[in-house]
């Protein structure tokens, strides 16, 4: 007996090492209806936030918004194909969750998140006060790991398309953003075990802005 | 009365030299009604156009959409604010609308075209077959000659930006396009009369996707 409930700990110890190293987000519900046009006539930064977390639902429809799968068909070189166009569909650009529960690498195929730390980094990824108030920071990485040689063009352009679905996108759920050029990369670096081909980009603090 | 008929035709042809020099745009109706969230589940690249013209309501909103001003409100730097995100407020990213009565630069703070020539450049932006079949070529160009010096990273985000904007409102109106970075663009700074600090990143072909 006592076997059979170690056996079923070390089980569950395993089952649940495995649940924080892969979380399956909920679905997208895309439901927002804000039109575009509307998007794009609100859209601006914001830099004022709420105490407020944003729900799993609400993250799992913007990181799908930012980069995630948007047709059943796949590419020639047999890639889904995503919401970010990108320059000869590299697909370099991204999206590391950074929360109070530690940093997530999203992957787009299995719309889930990867857990690369335990640690929270949302202030490493941005000097300025108002980013210590937000509940998700979300960091735009160029993975070029796959290239024979880094293109800082291209990266950019990639990270541009990203970066403004998540503007748009936000607007449309009631979020706010504002992307962060300047940011401290080498504590980043360090933390989310970065090669020399991965560039650190942008981050974008994500909240509910304060009403002014 | 024959100096009267000769100052009225001055007059008349100096109303159209200047006519032809700035044509203000319709006011954009922003009326498309699909969402940001099924632009994004629509978005795809499109190389395969009908042969149809893309109206000055249609382009007036697209052109909005782009980089057109989208607040009465003023930056502290006293710029307009616009649709489109840039590094530092620096709205270096202009589109220059090339069709066939010419090449015209798009003035966000006025809704207006401004004629640099009269001549057709839609195929000297892109080299692939389909370039010849669209009624309409958005060519991005970061104008840094403000700046000190070039930023290539911020010209290429900041590209992007707008870029998007023009995938998702092109969605959304119903129109197609692809950005096309692979540009000869030697002749285009010629003809546009581009200086160093003007940086020509990637065109945009516009038209009506043929049914597949």
């Amino acid at each position: 007996m006592k076997k059979i409930i170690i056996a079923a700990c070390m089980a569950l110890a395993a089952m649940s090492a495995s649940a924080q190293e892969t979380v399956k987000l909920p679905e997208p519900q895309k439901k927002a209806e804000m039109s575009v046009m509307q998007a794009l006539q609100q859209r601006h930064s914001v830099r004022d936030f709420q105490n407020k977390a944003v729900s799993e639902q609400t993250l799992s429809d913007l990181l799908w918004a930012a980069c995630g799968v948007n047709r059943a068909e796949k590419a020639r070189d047999g890639k889904s194909l995503i919401t970010a166009p990108s320059a000869g569909n590299r697909q370099d650009c991204k999206v590391y969750v950074l929360k109070a529960d530690g940093a997530w690498l999203y992957i787009p195929e299995a719309h889930s998140l990867q857990k690369i730390t335990d640690k929270n980094l949302i202030t490493m990824a941005g000097k300025q006060e108002f980013v210590k108030t937000v509940p998700v920071n979300l960091l735009l990485v160029s993975d070029q790991r796959n290239e024979s040689r880094l293109n800082t063009n291209l990266a950019n352009i990639d990270c541009g398309y990203v970066s403004e679905n998540i503007y748009l996108a936000c607007t449309a759920l009631g979020l706010g953003t504002v992307a962060i050029g300047s940011l401290d990369k080498e504590p980043l670096i360090k933390e989310l075990n970065l090669t020399d081909m991965q560039l650190i980009l942008i981050s974008h603090p994500i909240g509910y802005e304060k009403a002014k």
